[in-house]
């Protein structure tokens, strides 16, 4: 039987623990939610002081150049390919996620024409379904979206489809696309592949580059610590780059913004899928969640993350047997950077960790789901976790009125 | 003939005078680049502080409910609301200028069927353009984006056009649009108007609702004062917001996010034209910048502005006569808040005006665009710039090399 000691030991040995200080967490917190909004990293505070007071402040619009506002979108994207294996010139920072996939979608079907069908899943984040249906409603040329099970996707791709549209990892469940083979299964139809990395970028090494990827959207306020809201990213390989042809066709993405002309002209490479004038406050708080991850070896993130879930797996059972499903998978290679278990009343349940300073999310309609950032949550971490929620159970502690009331925010 | 001194004593006796102490600038610089990039207010830098080591850091996930992140989009929307003559409820900050551009287009050309039209004018900012043209691109039902002098627009709405799109103020020359006129013709003809407010909101009252507009978007980095990139805002008249359908339907703008749907339900109100998660830290900035342009009478920003550029253009004409061809109207009413001139080195002039501390903007091809922000630009400053320009024309300082370079950004 594990106890506490041995994972305290574990940590005391853990070659990312140094990581942990690099972060704002207050004293007996244990946060379990990086998957929604990562904690604060230590540097970030300073910085923003920084832009605001000298960059903005000081030296106000010449910044643009003088402290290069104008690249920070492709430096930060750079900086976020080396962490999802994209080469340099492939990724750039903008707008939201959702945005991303309606431009990256649009360009997709545009690629390849007579095919109108978008294929994803159930298990797809719904905003990207969304914009789907959005871009539908206007489409000229016929968009049409088709939704399958996630364990069905790789079979329902033919030559109907002109792309392929998923999150890597199950929001819901943590459960885990294989992306060389749904990639190479896209390929064999002829389709496009488009990646949602939200769950992925920052949580586990991804290879975007070596698997062949096409075109991949990603979060920039989970697993890169970029701070609420933070701007999203977007990666299409060198290939499409030309061909390319983004129809959020702003002028910071034109060949050249400030000749001011009336007609849209595309910038040579990633640049043309920028859209407007991005959120630079918001941009330069990323860039320091993103130094932070860069610091870590991706691969030692990920056996930690590894580590972390199955612990989780083993305490729950162990300690808590028959109390909650555990709808995470048991296989690592299946899985995401999170740990799943439903329960009827799991709202009420999260409600009664948050008051008991455990914080994991709430996933309607049943699911109470814990993310697992390997930098700053600690093997004694999820010890404690499954204690405090173990106690909660026993004295059934989540009946209290006040945790059954909804908040706007789940 | 003026004197520094009279105009000395007009600051002095300025009902907007304690303003300028609102604002971090630099002690002999002289900022006229206010309708690019705002100053920086006061009090935004601690605001900024608190929400990042506060709500993000402390409250981290919990903050979207506890500090009504949830809420900040339309709480921000509602105090620019009243900065432009829009009662409650209308007004939603969110994503960038040319996304909100996208958005409304598209709803427009849906609110009219069998209309293709949307029409627009040569002076209008490039942007706009650029995203009806990315429309086009995709638009099943037909969306033709044409393009007539900014004179002639009144008279070249008819029944073809479904929305008719432009900015209330030229970027480049200042003129202004009659925005009633305007409104009441498009109307007249069974269009939807749009209205590009970036020169507008901040810069002068303006009188949404009372001219009975339709749509509106526009800029929270210039007049308003929210920092680099900061978001936009846009505008649906009551009485359209149940039957507008954006397509950038994103999870926020869902009636029910958190219930993770697979099918996009437009949220009623305002609200469903929100797209992806807003950047929070950039929009809590521009609350600021908003907050101090709602404690000013918009009034009196209003004469004051219209005086700084009649000043502005009696110093020039005074001062510098024949040097430089002054494009702003000289009619106050017909004139945003800001004065322009032209000159075959408009380029080199101001790289040398902002070695020289006075900071206006370039606008190709031969532009000097100066903004007047009466918050904190002083009559003295008007004299001061015109001194110091006077003085680089007449050394001929603008012909050294380093002010002949182009940088990105201009």
């Amino acid at each position: 039987m594990t106890t506490r000691a041995e994972l305290a030991a574990l940590d005391a040995a853990d070659p990312l623990q140094s990581f942990r200080d690099r972060f704002v967490l207050a004293d007996g917190l244990i946060y379990l939610d990086g998957n929604s909004l990562g904690a604060l990293p230590r540097h970030t505070a300073a910085r923003l002081q920084d832009v605001i007071t000298r960059e903005w402040g000081q030296d106000l619009i010449t910044s643009w150049n003088r402290n290069d506002w104008i690249g920070m979108g492709t430096r930060v994207g750079d900086k976020i390919g080396r962490l999802i294996g994209a080469g340099p010139g492939q990724v750039v920072c903008a707008d939201s996620t959702s945005i991303n996939v309606f431009k990256l979608v649009a360009a997709a079907v545009a690629l390849r024409p007579g095919r109108t069908v978008v294929l994803s899943d159930h298990g797809n984040f719904p905003t990207d379904l969304y914009m789907v249906q959005g871009l539908a409603s206007i489409a000229g040329q016929g968009v049409t979206l088709k939704l399958v099970d996630e364990g069905d996707l790789i079979g329902a791709i033919d030559d109907t489809v002109a792309c392929v549209l998923t999150t890597e990892v199950n929001y819901r469940t943590g459960w885990r696309h294989d992306m060389a083979a749904t990639t190479k299964a896209a390929h064999a139809a002829g389709a496009i592949m488009l990646w949602d990395l939200a769950h992925s970028a920052g949580a586990f090494p991804v290879h975007l580059d070596a698997v062949g990827a096409d075109l991949a959207v990603g979060c920039g306020y989970k697993y890169l610590n970029g701070g609420p809201g933070a701007p999203a990213f977007l990666y299409v390989a060198s290939r499409h780059q030309a061909t390319i042809r983004p129809p959020l066709s702003g002028w910071l993405g034109h060949d050249a913004p400030f000749a001011f002309d009336l007609t849209y002209r595309p910038a040579g490479g990633i640049v043309r899928n920028v859209c407007g004038t991005p959120p630079v406050l918001s941009m330069a708080a990323l860039e320091c969640g993103v130094d932070v991850m860069l610091e870590a070896d991706m691969a030692e993130v990920r056996r930690k993350s590894v580590a972390l879930a199955d612990l989780f797996h083993q305490l729950v059972e162990d300690r808590l047997p028959g109390q909650f499903r555990i709808i995470s998978p048991r296989d690592g290679d299946r899985r995401g950077s999170q740990v799943c278990l439903a329960h009827d009343h799991g709202y009420a349940i999260v409600q009664a960790l948050v008051a008991a300073h455990v914080i994991p999310d709430f996933r309607a309609p049943d699911i109470l789901r814990f993310g697992l950032t390997p930098l700053y949550v600690r093997y004694v971490d999820i010890w404690d976790a499954v204690e405090r929620l173990g106690a909660i159970m026993a004295a059934e502690t989540w009946r209290r009125p006040e945790f059954q009331t909804r908040a706007k925010v789940t």
